[in-house]
């Protein structure tokens, strides 16, 4: 449902008109590679990168991944046109290829927020500075990172408005108005919205000064109903990474040091990148009754009792996008999970003499057809600008699941060859597939699920090589130095958390919700322990 | 297709568990009217309503649009819940009624304009000052609507960032470093965004300081493409208008005063409300080469010649959801034309005895079911809170196009009672329609295109009887003094048309692209005229 109304979008929307190689690219056929002046406070070293005029090859196209994770992770960001650097330093505009698969988070998280009771609505970014300053740990987390509007139509304001960095403050003004009796909770909203936070080290969709994202904000009735609902969209954001995006998130809680500014509990999705650095992709926290005390949000129980609100809220960002790029992406460029690919398969036609491409063409176009009337994002490349070696190349760097291939022999035998992004090299070509619409739909259906379940497993085991259990400090101190994960039994103080952290870049990501049973020792004090943390150096 | 993926929403969206009503309707059982402590400038005026407790019947929920079109109009954005008062002066909450409203006006014109092949992307909201001031006309039309940042991460910024106003300076910044062959054009692109202008007189969705919109941008090879991209995003607002939402705007173009701060030429469509004030509902600009020369935004065309682009901007706002309250709605509350209604068909079970309940909310969930599988917007309003006649007045102000009562005596006759929001009383009544899948999902499906288009020919007509063909500045004047529209021809100048807008109020709304054949004189000068322009005091 959600992919047919994405469809319409798919052909056109990407090169509406014909194939136009992005201007970058095409760039660097003639010119020395060049990177962008960058805004950003991480611009990518020099890379090994010749400084003669060179033609591209997909292999020069971007920095290897191997050789530097960070320049290739920036060129793969360019090269792929998902994003470019705004001209204020920090921000990021997001292009149309990196956008699409920002729409297919959106499109499917939306449709889960629904079913599970949630209404969309739009609060205002300005809030007040006053509103920061009630709740008090909130206003210790965020205010080193606002940005304040101090200027309104020509005039100085009274009062400085903050650019919301979230909305719980604003949230709780409003939700005194709408809440007064027990038969108005629970109250379950959900925005699409930017947000701006003065961030001092950026990076393209991981931290950037202003971003989207999805911040879900409700209140209960109960501590209980509050909790439940805390679990349950991070239960969400997990089956979403899990089964749209192939990312083997770890869900679990955040230790009180890493705990949102103004949250009672924070739940948290970590990924493991491609580094093996850990990131932070989603968060569902439970509010208590910090905000609706700070506000006064409250309402009179089934006794006629006046109580506080029990509240949550939660979010998913544009840093999504960046964690599928440092997840899946390779030495050659991006690897898209076909679920939010915004192109599935492209359609490269090979012809030689003129007399062939006729045919060949309108072969082609019968099977972009084909797959398009299936419900399969497709692209048909059939200019004449590019060798068909090159258009392999260009779009295997942009991360199409499966690229088909068709020329004058395959016409005559009325086949197609077929070949997967994930499995390099003749390996992952088939030959013969035919195009007869229903063999070749279920091939190409069948195709994109071994796809999307390869790039899970394979995320999986290079996750699960890369955590060392451990018990003792000098163990995890180990693993750590050596770019792993480090998990162990963990019950010591807060200094003796923030202590890891300084000595070992370290930080605890989360103590998962998947727990071994029995008895356990903490590795940093030797006492009784009930859970295992997961410690890792994190973006 | 459109309507397939709101459907999840449609029930569970608005009243996730069961129906609650508003807290502002059930306080007003209880206490004297009260309207929310205003932080608009043009805040509504007291009205007659009675300072004694009293029961709300529909009729008192608000203010007949015959008396009193302002407060009528702030009383349904209240009762209906569409939107509140944000915190901040001038800045408006949209609640979810009113922002399922403006998701339906975005799923329609996000797939034109995916079709027409425009792709979205996201611009970051930040611009340097330094931007708005390279284009003169530009400059001096935004610059006392600005809100600048001047304080990021607790320290004064070397340059004042402006809260985009709208984005053609940074899109150009943007495009010249993605342009410069004219194989990389046309480059047509749209985002979805909030935008800033800090605006003196507000009103919650026709005028707020922050608002949400789509702004397309686009840039071309040639003049004439740009002339074609501007009307036809034109033409596709006035069908939106049309087809969507039955109002029957005006397109043309607008008068050189009138036109967009930095464009050549503006395209608007212009829509009558209910007090016969004007509402320009959309524009769309050619832009000439204006931007491009202040920001050099240049390609290389097929001669090896710089040329700098031809572009265009165009954009539609949560305005449009005010114009649609104050087209449709009437002395009972909103009307909502069932396209983009977020609920079509209102489901009220009636019984009096428990015997009765238990076979007339079976029958009433059968109905929902059936209507919901063939794609209509359905919602069961099962509550035991409220009487039915409370809910018939609920529901009607809440603009649902159809009600459908179930009765004991209806089930025993396997029939419903069908009502139209749009025909008042009985005579929009018809009873005994068969329950009957089939038939129940024709019938309806036949009446909520029949509100459609009367909804449209109802507008239609109100609009011919409120122009006016004027030949003279007297009779201008007159029709303008009776609250209408005056469309007369015009060649006159600048300052003549400066004189009319301080004289009577109106200002040259378009000159209409329907235009009639034959020789015309000025009304003002008697010189000869080509067009009529219309005039209208508006929003």
């Amino acid at each position: 449902m959600v992919a047919s109304l994405r469809l319409p979008s798919l052909t056109s929307l990407l090169f509406p008109a014909t194939t136009r190689y992005p201007a970058a690219l095409r760039r660097r056929v003639l010119c020395p590679r060049n990177r962008p002046a960058s805004g950003f406070a991480t611009a990518p070293s020099g890379t090994a990168a010749s400084p003669e005029v060179h033609r591209l090859r997909s292999d020069q196209a971007v920095t290897p991944r191997s050789q530097d994770f960070n320049a290739w992770y920036l060129d793969v960001i360019a090269s792929a046109e998902l994003a470019d650097y705004g001209p204020v330093r920090g921000t990021m505009v997001i292009r149309p290829y990196g956008y699409a698969i920002w729409e297919a988070i959106q499109d499917y998280l939306n449709v889960k927020f629904k079913e599970t009771g949630h209404s969309n609505m739009y609060f205002p970014q300005f809030i007040p500075y006053s509103f920061i300053e009630k709740e008090a740990s909130h206003v210790e987390g965020f205010s080193p990172e606002l940005a304040l509007v101090t200027v309104g139509g020509g005039h100085e304001l009274e009062e400085k408005l903050v650019v919301r960095p979230t909305s719980e403050t604003i949230v709780n003004h409003m939700f005194t108005q709408w809440i007064h009796s027990y038969r108005d909770l629970p109250l379950m909203i959900n925005q699409w919205a930017n947000v701006t936070r003065w961030e001092m080290r950026t990076k393209p969709f991981i931290r950037t000064l202003e971003f989207l994202w999805q911040e879900g904000h409700t209140a209960h009735a109960t501590p209980e109903e509050a909790e439940k609902e805390a679990k349950q969209m991070i239960e969400i954001y997990t089956r979403f990474a899990y089964e749209q995006t192939s990312i083997p998130v770890i869900a679990g809680r955040k230790s009180k040091l890493e705990t949102f500014a103004g949250a009672d509990t924070t739940y948290t999705i970590e990924a493991m990148m491609g580094d093996r650095k850990a990131l932070q992709a989603g968060t569902s926290h439970n509010l208590g009754q910090n905000f609706s005390r700070a506000f006064g949000t409250q309402f009179q129980d089934e006794n006629g009792e006046r109580q506080h609100v029990w509240q949550t809220s939660w979010a998913v960002s544009t840093r999504f996008v960046g964690g599928i790029i440092m997840t899946h992406g390779d030495d050659t460029g991006l690897m898209l999970p076909p679920k939010i690919a915004p192109i599935q398969v492209v359609i490269v036609p090979i012809w030689k003499k003129d007399t062939e491409k006729t045919e060949v063409l309108s072969a082609a176009s019968s099977v972009k057809e084909v797959l398009q009337t299936a419900g399969v994002r497709v692209k048909l490349d059939d200019t004449t600008e590019r060798t068909a070696g090159w258009k392999f190349n260009f779009w295997e760097m942009k991360g199409v699941p499966i690229r088909i291939e068709i020329g004058p022999r395959d016409v005559s035998s009325n086949c197609v060859v077929v070949s997967r992004r994930d499995i390099p090299g003749k390996a992952g070509k088939v030959f013969g597939i035919s195009m007869e619409p229903s063999t070749l739909v279920a091939y190409v259906k069948e195709k994109l699920d071994e796809i999307q379940s390869s790039l899970l497993e394979k995320a999986i085991s290079f996750r699960d090589s890369n955590i060392v259990d451990v018990n003792s400090y000098e163990e995890l101190k180990a693993a750590i130095a050596s770019g792993k994960w480090a998990r162990g039994p963990w019950s010591a103080s807060d200094s003796d958390e923030q202590r890891v952290k300084e000595e070992t870049g370290a930080t605890i990501r989360c103590f998962p919700f998947e727990q071994t049973l029995g008895s356990k020792t903490c590795l940093m004090t030797g006492n009784p322990a009930e859970e295992v943390a997961i410690f890792a150096k994190s973006y």
